[in-house]
């Protein structure tokens, strides 16, 4: 048996926003990463603004050079919406009103109480011959067609929507159209250490041949990818995850892409961030959690939230910006508060504490810090962020100095004082 | 005198990194902000792998279509970068040894006490007839030609080395080259409302020629987007401005860009996010805000602390995810949650009210809802929020059916909460 051609792919995005660069185009990496994996040739990422006779000349050319070409972008109502009028243009196959695609629009709207618009009507106007692909997860629907050596694919550009549909519309026919060796891909997701400590830690690794080491920031995780070919056997890759997430040690939370290959080491396997690793392991102790937080303002809690099922481990959380609040809501004696500041390490103790308390939590987290850019003080430049987790037997605490703009202090906060949870708990 | 044409301006990033997807093209999106802001129209971004025919291929189509093309990537030392190779291919200009490049590079590696390695002798090699761009911040020059209609730069991959080299090098020639008259552009920042809604409002709208209309969707945002020509004379801009604001009416939060302008409609134009609307609104009245939240996690009290001062106007929030907690922190009474359940209306009220009252601020805001996928009942589907304002002067309610994932469904009913605010304080 010959080797098969590896089929060559391309990435189109439309929309002004992107050729203008109002938003980086994310979606174009994400897609890439995907039908590499799947076993395309990514050859090449285009983007076009929202006039009409560039988009036709892209589509034209592109369904020239490649076997696919996956498009987002341009399907909505508006008139700078203009991806199908370009393919009926590019490949002479003019519109026609897919009623399955009408009704299924106006049944969206009724489901939420609302008429719908007359300009959506539009969305339900598709290129003839093309294939609808239904939008599970929003209101426009995507299509795809045949057209020069190509099968081209157009989803909306909203990156939600578009990731669920190329997931459970288009990966279904690609598969159906091409035979694909695809690369089996691993991702180690770390926190508490930079990229550049991550590449230490992996220095002088010795990868077989095909296999491609990649790094990720993910604020405020740092994401090892590694992508094996096709050919390699499971115990191949299982002697490189184990070596790899023995070097990553106490900084990996978990691994994707790896739960059916037979390890040596002890590694959590079930993926997901940082807050679904904590979970897991307070679910397995039947655990419970409060937070207190200050400079954080919330993250700690919508970090936990995001979860669903989260009901059953996370209690409650308090957002204790002012003194008083502190004082109220978590018992903080306003004496502490005097002596120390509310950045200060008995404060974050105090409030772990008193969260824990109150709630009646296994454990309590808090954070209180300066997350900028006004608050410093000379021995407490910003960035300074005191965490505190309380359990059932004593409080731990840590002091951080993180640098940067307010948010990603605030993000970073966070995460430290989910993993030192996290930590506590492994 | 005539209105002069806009120049067309195309962005290429070269590297396998970039086209499989394993990092994002942001060097791309800042390009093309600053390209669009200097008055050039960005019509097209490409980015292809380290293939010789592909970017050979890609060259000479940029070369044919803009004025300007802008490329940045394949400049290293290493096999797979190709660049001046491919301009020496598609534009028949052979490589020559560029003396000053060679003992610049040199000179960069005596500096940090380091031999050159031999293969980095490459990178002096400049494709004939070309301008050498310094590089000052990196190893790798850059060089532009002159190729077909356009005038092409070559820059390093390393977006810090790129941005610098741009900035210094690329603009200064720009400038020199093209009369280029900068765009204005004016953002209305929108929430509560679809971007089709907002479209039908705008429908039959007449724009002087040359003004651009574009929507964006920044969830939980929507914006409306007008780009006037530099031609266009502030009356003209504000007439415009006033137009479109008094469309949008009390969806539009804030106006960005129309600072300058002579507006007649009394529009707040400081710019930002809702919860800076909100923080403003707030601070002009000396009120202050406490948040009581339920299937929201915490999303509201993260808004308005993203804010640097709001400790000024924000007081404290409650995550009562638990009944128990709702009861505890807020006071809401037990037999009003048999009752109704912790998805309601009354509840909504009370927590509201209490937070008011427990935090002694003007306002309280809540949430209670079912964000999905799990815990809707027959009456009660996932997306069912209800959110209330506690006032001196009493309290407010709305309930909303909201649709998708269980995070836009907790970012949507976040954003109405605060919405329900700073409508009452419109």
């Amino acid at each position: 048996m010959s080797t098969p051609t590896v089929p060559l792919a391309e990435i189109l995005s439309q929309g002004d926003e992107v050729v203008t660069g109002q938003v980086v185009d994310s979606n174009a990496a994400w897609l890439a990463e995907k039908l590499t994996h799947m076993g395309f040739l990514v050859v090449r990422h285009t983007s076009v603004g929202d006039r009409l006779a560039d988009l036709v000349q892209a589509f034209t050319e592109a369904s020239g050079r490649a076997d696919v070409v996956v498009c987002s972008g341009g399907l909505g109502p508006t008139e700078d919406d203009l991806t199908a009028e370009a393919i009926a243009q590019a490949f002479g196959r003019p519109l026609a009103l897919d009623e399955v695609a009408l009704a299924d629009l106006i049944a969206k709207y009724e489901r939420f109480r609302r008429v719908m618009p007359e300009v959506n009507r539009k969305q339900a106007w598709l290129p003839e011959g093309s294939q609808r692909l239904d939008n599970d997860w929003g209101t426009a629907p995507g299509f795809a067609v045949e057209a020069g050596r190509a099968w081209m694919a157009f989803m909306p550009g909203v990156p939600r929507e578009m990731k669920r549909m190329f997931e459970h519309r288009v990966v279904p026919l690609i598969a159906e159209r091409f035979h694909l060796l695809p690369a089996h891909l691993v991702t180690f997701r770390t926190t508490g250490c930079g990229e550049s400590n991550l590449q230490e830690m992996l220095t002088g690794l010795a990868l077989p041949e095909g296999v491609v080491l990649a790094f990720r920031t993910k604020l405020p995780e740092n994401h090892v990818k590694l992508r094996f070919p096709a050919s390699m056997p499971a115990s191949g890759m299982a002697a490189v995850v184990d070596e790899v997430g023995g070097r990553l040690g106490r900084h990996l939370f978990t691994i994707e892409g790896a739960e059916s290959l037979e390890l040596s080491g002890a590694f959590d396997t079930a993926g997901g961030d940082l807050a679904a690793r904590v979970a897991r392991q307070l679910l397995a102790r039947e655990a419970t959690l409060a937070t207190a937080e200050s400079c954080t303002g919330g993250r700690v809690a919508v970090s936990c939230t995001l979860h669903s099922g989260s009901s059953a481990w996370f209690l409650e959380g308090a957002v204790t910006y002012s003194n008083a609040a502190k004082v109220r809501q978590l018992g903080v004696p306003e004496a502490l508060l005097e002596a120390h500041g509310a950045v200060s390490e008995p404060v974050a103790r105090a409030m772990a504490e008193g969260i824990r308390e109150r709630a009646g939590a296994t454990y309590g987290l808090s954070t209180t810090g300066i997350a900028g850019p006004t608050g410093a003080t000379p021995d407490k430049p910003v960035g300074t962020v005191h965490i505190a987790l309380a359990t059932p037997s004593g409080t731990e605490h840590r002091e951080l100095h993180l640098s940067g703009e307010r948010d990603r202090i605030q993000i970073l906060a966070a995460s430290a004082a989910l993993d030192l949870l996290r930590r506590h708990l492994a």
